[in-house]
Order: C-alpha cells, then sequence, then structure tokens
C-alpha cells in the first residue's frame, strides 16, 4: 500500500454547487459544511471569488469561509481565478488558495479569458501577496492544471504544454502543482503517465493532488491509480454534484461517499465516518430538490459487518 | 502494462436478465446477442439452464444458445446450477460452462439449495460427462467461486473456506475457477490479495476471469486492481443491468461500455467497436422499457478525438 491515510478534500460546495442551476441559501451552505467536518472531513473547499454576475452560486463565498474558518480543525480552501480573488480569500481567512491553468488555451480564454501567460502574471502577483504577508497568515497556494487530461475543445494537450505549465507555476511561487481532469478524459494508464512526468519536472513534494471528474465512470479507477503513484489528496463532491453542463446526465466529481468506501475498505484511513457522512446527503436533497445526486454506496448501504478503519474516539 | 488484450465476457442476457422484472422475448435476445457480436464482443453468457418455474427469464436458454452457437467466431457461455443443466446445455452446444460454487454456503443453500459437498458432487458429474464426449464437443468447464468478497447474509468469508472451494472444484475436474464479487463487497484491496492467495492454490493459469459487480461504485476500480493481477477475462452487462434485488437502486454488473472505455483509452484491446456497441443500447433499452440502464460513457460521449484501439479491418 502506498499510505496508509489520504485527504479527502471535499469540493460539493464550490465545484458541485457552481455547476447546479438551484442556488444554495447561504444558511444551507454552512450546515452542510458544519456537517461535513463534524463527519471528519478534513478539507473543503467551500467557494470561489468570481464575479457573482457569472456564478451568483458563489456570491456569498466571503461569507461562507468566514464562517468555515471558524470550525476547528478544517482546512478551507477557495478557488480563485486572478490576484483581486486571492485578496479577498486572504482578507476572509482562506487557508488554502487554488488559481486553476488551464492547459488547454483555448479552454482558458473561454473560462477565464485569459492567456497561459496572462495566468502565470496572475500567479506572480498572488505569490508576492502571500510573500508579503506574516507567516502564520500565508495560505498555502496551489496551481491547478485543469483539462491536463484533454479538453473538449481542443482534444489531447501536447505533453510539453502541460509540464511547461507546471514548471512556470512552480517558478511563479505556487506552493506545489495539482492536476485536474476536468473533462473526464482521464484514465488510469495515462493519469500514472502524466503524474510521473509531472512530478518528473516539479518533484514529488510538489505534486500530492488530483482533482478528478466520473463523467465516463471511471472517477475511482483513476483514483485508484493516481493512489498507486503516491498521490494523497483527492477531491470529490457529496453526491458526485458537478455534472458537466455540455454532457447531460453524466455525473460530475468523483462521488465522496463511494470515494471514502473505497479507501476505507482497502485499509486506507480517510478519518471520516462514513455514516455520518452519508447523512449530510439528506440535507444536500433538501436544499437542491431538483439535482440528482450520485453515488452507489448511498443506495446500497454498507457491507455486512463493515467496519471500516476506526476514526479515534477523540478525533474532533 | 500486464497483458495488451483483454476478453471483455458480456453476461447481460443471463445475469443482467434474470434479475430483470420484464421477460425479453427471445427474438429481442437473438437479435441482441447476434449485434453485440458484431460489435466485436467475443463471449456472451446467453443464459442459464435453470428452472423455468425460478426463472421464467431464462425459459428460453436452450434457443437462445442453437442460435448463438451459429454465430461464427463467439464463444458461447451459459450457467447451470448443476448435471442436468449442463447435459441440457451440452446438448444445446454450449462452448462454455459455468458452475457458482457459493463459498458462503448459506447462501449456496439459499440460492441452489445445495452444500459445498453437494455442489462438489455435481462438478464431478458434470466433469465426468465431459470428459465422456469427443474431444471437440468438450465445453470450458469453469467453477466460479460466488460470494467470494463477502456475503449478505454472513459477511466476510473466512480465507481458508474459499481457498478449499478453489481446490475441490479443480480436483473435481473444473478447467478453471473464477472469482465472484456477487455482492459488490470487494475493493481494490482485497480483489488483488485474493487473486493472489486463490492463484498460489490453484496455479496462475486457473484464474483468469473476475465476474464484478458494481453495488457500490467500485466496478471498475476493482478491474482495474484484477488486471494490474494479471487477469485477462472481465465479465460486464451492457448497461449495467443486473441490479441486487436486495439493494434497490444499486447498479447490478461492470457497465460493459465503460469497461471497454476505459480498456480502449488504456491502449488496451477489447476488439470492440465502442461505438457499435452503445448502439445496442437502443436495441436493449426498446426491449425492456421499465429498466433503469447504468453508464456513463454513453451519456457523455467519446472524448473529443477519441480512438481506441484500431480494430482490424479485416476482423470478423
Amino acid at each position: 500500500m502506498p499510505t496508509s491515510s489520504v485527504l479527502i478534500s471535499e469540493v460539493g460546495p464550490r465545484d458541485g454547487l457552481q455547476n447546479c442551476q438551484t442556488i444554495m441559501p447561504t444558511e444551507a451552505k454552512k450546515s452542510w459544511i458544519l456537517a461535513l467536518a463534524a463527519a471528519g472531513v478534513k478539507e473543503i473547499e467551500v467557494g470561489s471569488f468570481v464575479s457573482p454576475k457569472l456564478l451568483p452560486q458563489m456570491a456569498d463565498t466571503e461569507d461562507v469561509v468566514r464562517h468555515a474558518v471558524g470550525i476547528s480543525g478544517l482546512e478551507v480552501a477557495v478557488l480563485v481565478p486572478n490576484l483581486r480573488g486571492a485578496q479577498l480569500a486572504i482578507d476572509a481567512g482562506a487557508h488554502k488558495i487554488t488559481l486553476p491553468l488551464s492547459v488547454s488555451e483555448t479552454h482558458s480564454l473561454r473560462n477565464i479569458r485569459r492567456t497561459h501567460d496572462q495566468v502565470i502574471e496572475e500567479a506572480k502577483a498572488i505569490a508576492d501577496l502571500i510573500a508579503g504577508l506574516p507567516e502564520d497568515k500565508r495560505p498555502h497556494f496551489e496551481g491547478s492544471l485543469s483539462t491536463a487530461f484533454g479538453c473538449t475543445l481542443e482534444g489531447a494537450i501536447e505533453e510539453s504544454v502541460i509540464l511547461k505549465c507546471a514548471e512556470r507555476l512552480m517558478a511563479a511561487g505556487c506552493d506545489e502543482v495539482g492536476l485536474s481532469d476536468t473533462t473526464g478524459y482521464g484514465d488510469p494508464a495515462s493519469m500514472k503517465h502524466l503524474i510521473r512526468a509531472v512530478r518528473a519536472v516539479v518533484g514529488n513534494e510538489n505534486l500530492t493532488g488530483v482533482h478528478l471528474h466520473n463523467t465516463r465512470g471511471l472517477g475511482l479507477a483513476n483514483v485508484l491509480a493516481a493512489f498507486e503513484e503516491g498521490i494523497t489528496t483527492f477531491d470529490s463532491s457529496l453526491g458526485g454534484l458537478g455534472g458537466c453542463p455540455t454532457a447531460p446526465g453524466a455525473s460530475g466529481n468523483v462521488v465522496t461517499e463511494d470515494l471514502v468506501f473505497m479507501f476505507e475498505s482497502m485499509g486506507v484511513d480517510t478519518g471520516i465516518d462514513l455514516e455520518a457522512l452519508m447523512a449530510t446527503r439528506e440535507m444536500v436533497a433538501a436544499a437542491l430538490p431538483d439535482e440528482e445526486l450520485y453515488g452507489f454506496t448511498p443506495r446500497a448501504g454498507l457491507p455486512l459487518g463493515f467496519k471500516g478503519v476506526p476514526v479515534p474516539a477523540a478525533a474532533e
């Protein structure tokens, strides 16, 4: 086994909700985040600092971050598209900031209207901003390589382009890079291959997390492949929220419930109480009555005699 | 990569249909099997020789087998619970016979009303029957270890019991054993562990196939784990037909479409034309209007520029 524990980073409140038609009320977000943390989820991407005109679902991110940072032991992550977003995230007290750089420049222009050069400039500015903060106030800064396994507009992206993006993000001052299969184009072989290639450029310790989608049902197989390569942080969303708008009916992110079930079954500690996690589905279903929730484990129930990895009694 | 090609054994017409409320008309079964073979599927479990009172969905198995063996290049498999079923299968010309032995004796008694000893007696009788046939008429005879990763009645089954069952099936005269995760309790770690343990008893060449369910969403991750251990034959069903009656809403078998997409994406040849395979979903949906079809790839579509492993132009 590559490691005995993994970090599950719940992205439902950000990636999940930004793809929902319904806007979840702020109080429902806060209750959900609180319940996730109580179930043992240690990192949650709670929102993104983008224009409320573009993503009204994220308009309350500042409020949500300020609430979440009050939860003991929770790592509060946010997505930012630029320096302005990073400033807002820092002001609100976020612990982790993720800046996406789509390795497909076509997608980058469509998504955040910026070329690679322009995103790298933002990364430098954000890194400078962080460097100017007192050491104990500095958030962790990740550059996320979006569409790393292919783009719906460009198809496969040249590996040399991806590696160059990874190198430039680190040079700009990111603490680490992440790999995102934004489109669900990845497979276990491409997963292993690209993780090795990027690590060869940035160093093993600077690529520890992946953000995978389940668009074509390969989410958990791809997680397994990444885990076998030594990846330790996995993004996922409760109920698989985050369906791609261009692929109706296709599930979005890897489903947190099934992901936790897989690792716990394997004897890999997630620190998450699976029953408590599944109970938070009810809150989401109530707040988003029109959204389809994915995931098989909640519907099938846990195996007879299933124990998972014991959660320490004193765990907060 | 453990191997450059795998055999996908479609079990929809057997495992899928026997769990459906609707009975698929015989002509629809024949058309579906024909279309699957035309898409490049090389092995299909077309039915089971069980009492039509217990499983009216399988009452036409003899007719379906006789039709299927006329399809050039297709390996026609059937499930049989006993010697009588095996005789019928042989008379109809089946190429492969699978006898399930549930390693959970409680499940074995519930499912086919036989103890382990009684199933082993049937296995011996079937092996004797086959040995009495001319060499070119002998079907391949597999003993399938059902509930190998746990049972909904007994929970986890002692590994020593599983290994003993495997050993006894081989001693009884089976050509090989298979591992079935009947309940969807398996995970990638238990998959690898049990494959190694059983192979240590029966020899690598006598365990080449697994039959996995997607009950808790781990189907493809478990396939990947088995593939990495050198397993080369994977059962699956179109649309994931075969939902467990005791777990409403939980998908049944591994979904053939997603499975083929995974392997072809990895550069592992399945010999199957994915577009043609997905077209056969329409036939199933038309014949079983009340059944939910699973699978993400058909809904999301193939990635831009996706080619898969080229199918030889001259392939039948």
